[in-house]
């Protein structure tokens, strides 16, 4: 496997590198590409990320990436952003599912979803008019952008639960009747069980009975926002992994920032960036190697080898060097 | 004063008649106006509110209002949005504070925080195309609306802890750096202590440190989501009241909705509504009325006397006469 491999900026810097420990641990044939991008290189260079770049990300079979800082200046180009859309990755996976020995907001702990956010529409249109005196974006929904996330949602839901929750705002802005009408018959297409909520009630729901969801597929940025918020269920935002799926190409980050405030301390928490490295696996067909990181995490956690977001006193490399040198016993 | 008493559908039939029982027991000299609104008048008359309808309302010095059912029928207008644009009633006031007896997601109940929501733009400027295969709606940030509601917010932050949240997306959407500049502007003019948040790690750190804030002030559709969200700090969304608030009218409510599931059992939750009229007090001036309706939904809420959603065993009206007749011993 060729990998890119982006640091990035702030705790990227110190996320990956320690999930890379996890990985060489793992003795698979990987060649590893580094790709500097981010708020680093464009004030080195005064640009962020170039047309070279995404073609290195292209030749390579997927992308690990870390986190970048953006600068409010009006003229950056999010990097983030424009690797999505350069990649046309339209799936954004996050899965939802406690940790053992970390505590979220609720004593029960059997839940496990996943939210499939859509990744190229929506609000992240890029279509604005800028004014002095009225501003406007322009949220874009399509038929063909719906299909092929729900299509996916509907898949994923299959080898699950079979349950789909479509969440949208269609009883105030009647462009989601499109996004909801199209799920729903993805749904009946695919035999997949199926109901759809409001967002503004699914918020509350999602928070307070989490146990009652599968597979989640909505918008882009209800997609954001609601998989921020649950990482109130598993106890932090340090422990949320995601990917971005496309026809083509993959690329895995934890849902985290670069966090300039932390950064620089080697007290960031690597344990979003190693379940990302897992979903790679996975998505590569290493089934094996996924689970073993994944008992190395829960090993590494119940002995309370954990970062000061979790109540421990560890570093960051510490974590990530917890877990790769048990994976190396094994 | 003059009050137009909507009900509305499903169970805002239920939580009305509750609430206004313990408005008749404070004494007070009120004409209240009974006007019909809503899914049931339409399918009665082909119309769920008439220009006639907007008079009365206006013609009174406020609105109590229920809930209304939306059906999935796109020509429907929504009441609700129709009577926030024809009064133009540009802040949407949410308070969450816990009650006594009524447990959240937290134990910590020291938090008592407001959502300020632009209640006039945003993405529900109503701007739209729809088609069969592309479909958009337009988020319209103005400099006027951005500065109503952002003085609004400061002027209650003065009146509170000084201290106000801007919560905005502008790393996505470049139209909310016009809402961030603006509320930033209005808050050092005011000399309001100020911070901005991203909406999406605000919401994991709104649920997670709900003690951190006091105003909070956000564009239309985040105000929604994030107030509908705050619920499960509180216990429960039948417990979150809120208030509608323009230059010249003023209009309040229970942030649920019509609940059609559970509607004409008689055992909805009247405590939003009830603290609805008792924002409604506060606005016009009847502090010690509103205050003796707090105490007495606590007596009630600490008796046990409370609806299924809160694990009681009572009816909506049974609340209500509690609450009322406590008052009427005062
Ligand atoms: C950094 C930002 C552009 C991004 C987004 O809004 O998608 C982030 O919040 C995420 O969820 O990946
Ligand atoms: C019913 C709906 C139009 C309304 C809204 O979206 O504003 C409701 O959710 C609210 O919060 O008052």
């Amino acid at each position: 496997m060729k990998l890119a491999v982006v640091e990035g900026d702030g705790i990227g810097k110190e996320v990956i590198p320690a999930a890379i420990e996890v990985l060489d641990s793992l003795g698979l044939d990987v060649e590893k590409i580094p790709v500097e991008l981010g708020y680093g290189k464009w004030e080195r260079t005064g640009s962020a990320i170039t047309d070279e770049d995404i073609d290195t990300l292209k030749e390579c079979d997927c992308v690990f990436f870390g986190a970048v800082t953006t600068p409010p200046d009006p003229n950056y180009k999010s990097v983030l952003l424009t690797i999505r859309k350069e990649l046309d990755m339209y799936a954004n996976i996050r899965p939802i599912r406690p940790l053992p020995s970390v505590k979220g907001i609720h004593e029960r702990n059997d839940f496990n979803f996943i939210i499939v956010r859509e990744n190229t529409e929506g609000l992240y249109s890029g279509i604005e008019e800028i004014g002095t005196d009225i501003s406007t974006t322009k949220r874009v929904v399509t038929r063909k952008g719906s299909k092929r996330i729900a299509d996916y949602a509907c898949k994923l839901a299959k080898s699950r639960m079979n349950k789909l929750t479509i969440v949208h705002k269609s009883n105030v802005m009647k462009s989601d009747k499109l996004f909801l009408d199209v799920s729903r018959q993805s749904a009946i297409d695919t035999g997949v069980l199926h109901r759809d909520e409001l967002v503004d009630s699914f918020a509350y729901n999602l928070i307070t009975s989490p146990w009652n969801y599968d597979v989640i597929v909505t918008t882009n940025l209800f997609g954001d926002i609601l998989s921020d918020m649950s990482g109130a269920l598993v106890g932090g935002l340090g422990l949320l992994p995601s990917a971005n799926i496309g026809e083509k190409y993959a690329f895995f980050e934890p849902v985290h920032g670069s966090a300039p405030d932390i950064a620089g301390n080697n007290r960031a928490n690597p344990v979003a960036a190693i379940l990302s490295l897992k979903m790679l696996l996975e998505w590569h067909g290493d089934l094996a190697e996924a689970a073993i990181v994944e008992e190395a995490i829960d090993v590494a956690l119940n002995m309370g080898i954990c970062t000061p977001d979790l109540g421990g006193k560890h570093t960051t490399s510490e974590v990530g060097n917890t877990i790769a040198k048990y994976i190396r016993t094994k």
